[in-house]
């Protein structure tokens, strides 16, 4: 069992995260479908984090990164190189609270993306040829205008707020009759801390894992509220260093992360998830791009909802391994729901 | 203006409707998309019905119907032949409520739409060769077994149900600050009928008509708490029967409804909505097929939300009037999701 000396972060911070989020984000759905009940052969609880405002979980993360920022900080704007949901998650977030958000892409990168991140309001700095160029103008443009760089795993604040997401799942679970009560408690900072004294209906989570705010964030209210659920992670297998990394005990790095995954196309592990997914996570599978727009395609038939490869990479997981499911209670985050057409269209063709 | 004499229901039936759908069903969020009100050029809110468990209003029908049956009538045990939404919502609140239901489709019916069926634990009974000779059965079958038969449009409490869809945008509107509490007073008969006392940020509501439940239901609920604003009626240009019945006044029935809209596919108008509809709706769109998968696409880039095209008719509307609606407020549904993977993946190749 993982001690909390593994984890980068404590209960605390989850409950320093909450008054960030919670003031700002309604509770996400935990719902469960006949028909998928069905086609796993076990209870599945779908966490609808698709219908964030940003349409994925990281509008936690950055709600509560940006929420804790002192106020020369606030004053000056934050900066993030990523074409992804972090960075969409602070352009939501800065726009609502104020604080100026810039975001560097690639030239080239996707004109939807670029369009709903000027939608936020935010800045869009379209440099460099690839990622790898983007992120030096980042620093750049950080050391020049003293703006606050909030890396999209690599920090307490961000980890906590992804944290939020289990806490609000145990809430729902332990409290079904009344849980908006029981959300409001958590979320006002009234909710006891520890083990929950109710046997959750639940057996294990599984997390997709990119650079593993999301799972090591569940780790962390697991911790402490019930020591006895298990947390699976899942990688796409063209994007394995993270898997290769718990395997190994230590970080390794891969030449190449190509997959349609692209919220989880890491080559490296983080140094500040790295030790707490190697202590926590039970299991840590792989799945592959048709497995993953399979499980796309699961959603659609089974929820009615749009997810992103990576939003469909924890109930890939659970599809790899129904055999050893069956019967047993399971929760999926779908996160997020970012697809483009193209994508969408080729999870279809099959 | 309409006048109260022209509806077929009265807003005590929806306060009386309020009591089961409340019971039952959570409220859907009313939303906003920075893209989508860029693109309209309006303030456009959406109504989430596509987040119904059945993903589509009907479920409010429902609930509604079933909930005020008699005793002997839910000891028996209701029927309907629907190959649709309106047939999904029965099976989930019969479930739901301990009332047997039955459905009846054609022979070769969509086996994903037989399976959702399945799921609810509804008997399916699969025969006739086409829509007409199915109901015949569905009538036998009603005779034979004592069964209660309710009917997709011409009955009180299932308009009823559908108004609660507009009591609850009028709600939310009304209440920002705390439109759970509203809604909650609603839902619980607390809440004072009659005009409401703030001035609502919004202009008109654009409903998409096939039985015409939903838009009947808005007017009934307008009239009481809101006589100010316009519903304009939305209609699938190959389905054209209640709009040329609106235009001429009584009922005009067409050789076909082929269009791939399928919930707002009838030959004819209905006799409990005509009037009301005549009377009330402002304006009655016809949209074209690709119309409807044009709004389909603009509903998942800016939502990232699946709709049926049925579901995105009142989105297409608004699309196809974007020059008069310039700076207005407008509400559209978005209902349902229920979209198979062919149409989908046609309404994506444009």
């Amino acid at each position: 069992m993982i001690q909390k000396t593994d984890l980068p972060i404590t209960y605390d911070d989850v409950r320093a995260a909450w008054k960030h989020v919670g003031a700002h984000l309604e509770p996400t759905p935990l719902r469960r479908y006949p028909l998928l009940d069905e086609l796993v052969g076990a209870t599945v609880f779908v966490k609808h984090e698709n219908l964030q405002p940003t349409h994925a979980f990281k509008a936690r993360n950055a709600f509560s990164a940006l929420g804790q920022l002192g106020p020369e900080a606030r004053r000056r704007g934050v900066i993030a190189a990523t074409r992804g949901n972090h960075g969409l998650g602070l352009c939501y977030a800065g726009q609502t609270l104020g604080i100026g958000v810039t975001i560097c892409v690639p030239v080239g990168n996707n004109p939807e993306k670029n369009a709903a991140i000027r939608s936020f309001g935010a800045t869009l700095v379209e440099e460099g040829q690839d990622y790898d160029e983007t992120l030096e103008i980042a620093k750049r443009l950080a050391a020049r205008d003293g703006l606050h760089t909030v890396h999209s795993t690599n920090d307490r604040t961000v980890i906590a707020g992804a944290a939020t997401l289990t806490d609000e799942i145990l809430a729902q679970l332990s409290c079904q009759e009344s849980d908006d009560e029981e959300i409001r408690k958590v979320r006002s900072g009234l909710a006891a801390p520890g083990p929950i004294g109710v046997s959750l209906p639940l057996d294990l989570l599984v997390i997709a894992v990119g650079g593993g705010s999301q799972a090591v964030g569940a780790l962390t209210v697991l911790a402490e509220r019930a020591p006895g659920l298990e947390v699976w992670g899942v990688q796409a297998a063209n994007a394995p260093a993270q898997q290769k990394s718990w395997l190994a005990g230590e970080n390794v790095t891969t030449e190449s992360a190509d997959t349609i995954a692209d919220g989880l196309a890491t080559r490296t592990s983080y140094e500040m998830t790295r030790s707490a997914l190697r202590a926590g996570l039970e299991r840590f599978l792989l799945v592959s791009e048709d497995e993953l727009r399979n499980a796309i395609r699961v959603f659609l038939d089974t929820t009615r909802s749009l997810s992103e490869p990576a939003g469909a990479a924890g109930l890939a997981g659970v599809l790899q391994c129904r055999k050893e499911l069956r019967g047993r209670r399971v929760a999926v985050i779908l996160s997020g729901a970012n697809i483009d057409r193209a994508t969408l269209a080729s999870a279809l063709a099959e």
